[in-house]
C-alpha cells in the first residue's frame, strides 16, 4: 500500500511518500511545497492546492495521512495553517476519500514507542526504519514521513488483527 | 460590473451577486452554501469548493469581495472558518485574481455611513439600496450582499476619482 504523509503549512508544506507491505516500509519520495510570504494569500493557497494535486497525480497514494494541527499560540499563524490544510484536504479528497489524521503524540508513540519523544528521536527513527543515509531535511518533510509511517503502523496493526 | 460578495463559513457560507454601474446597483442573486456538521471535514470543504466554483461558473463575476475574518473567541470555529475561507479563495482565484477583502467595520461604514452600525441597520440599508421587498435571509446571505455593495462603493469612488 502506498501512503502519502502531509505536514500542512502555508509557507512550507511537508510531504513524504512510502510503500508499506506488512510491516516493511520503503521510502519513495519526500520534500516540501513552499510559497513565498510576499505573494497574496489566494495565490499561495492556489500553489498549495496545485502542488498537492500534483503529488496525488504523480504518486497515486492509496491512503493519505495528515499531521493534526496543534492549537497555535499565534492565532494568525494558526489561521494560515488552517487555510492551507483545508486547501490540501480538498486537493486530496478529489482523488481519494481515504484520509486519516494523527496527533503529534500519536506520531511520536508510533515511530519511537514513546509519546514524549523529542523531534530528534523521531527523525532518527524515521531514518532507521526507512534505511535512509541521512536524516530527512527540512523538518517539515521529516514530519510528513513520520505521519506516513504512523499510518502504515496502524494499517499493519489492523491487518494482523484481521488475520487472527 | 458584476460583483460576487462572500461571507465565508464552514456550516454556512453566504453569497450575494450584484451588478454595479456608476453608483447604481442591481441585485442578481443571493443565498448560502451549507454543509452538514456530521459530515467529515474533507467532504464539507469539497462541498464549499464545488459550490463556490459553481457560483463562479454561473455568475461570471468580474470581481469578488470577501468579508474579512474576525478573530474568533472560539479557536476551533476560527480554524474551521479559516479552512472554508481558504478553500473558497482557491475556487475563486482559479477563475479571477480580482479578489478583495473588507473588514466588518469597513462594510458597516460603506453601507450605512457609520462604522458602529448594528446588524439590523446594515440589513435595512442593503434592502433599501437594492430595492428589495424583504430583508435578505439568512444573515450570512445579507452579510455577503453587504460586502459586495461595499466593494461596489469603493469601485464607484475609484471611477469618480479617475474621471476628475
Amino acid at each position: 500500500m502506498r501512503i502519502l504523509g502531509i505536514d500542512p503549512g502555508l509557507a512550507t508544506l511537508g510531504y513524504g511518500v512510502i510503500e508499506a507491505d506488512r510491516g516493511k516500509y520503503r521510502l519513495i519520495q519526500y520534500g516540501t511545497i513552499t510559497t513565498p510570504p510576499r505573494q497574496p494569500m489566494p495565490l499561495r493557497l492556489r500553489a498549495i492546492s496545485q502542488g498537492v494535486g500534483q503529488l496525488m497525480e504523480i504518486y497515486h497514494p492509496d491512503e493519505v495521512a495528515f499531521e493534526e494541527l496543534f492549537f497555535s499560540k499565534n492565532i494568525t499563524t494558526g489561521m494560515a495553517v488552517s487555510a492551507a490544510r483545508g486547501v490540501a484536504l480538498v486537493a486530496v479528497v478529489e482523488r481519494t476519500e481515504n484520509i486519516y489524521e494523527y496527533t503529534p503524540m500519536q506520531i511520536k508513540q508510533a515511530v519511537t514507542g514513546y509519546g514524549g519523544a523529542d523531534k530528534h528521536q523521531v527523525q532518527h527513527m524515521v531514518k532507521l526504519l526507512l534505511h535512509m543515509q541521512e536524516i530527512a531535511r527540512p523538518d517539515d518533510a521529516a514530519d510528513a514521513i513520520a505521519v506516513a509511517l504512523t499510518h502504515a503502523n496502524c494499517q499493519h496493526a489492523k491487518e494482523l488483527y484481521r488475520i487472527q
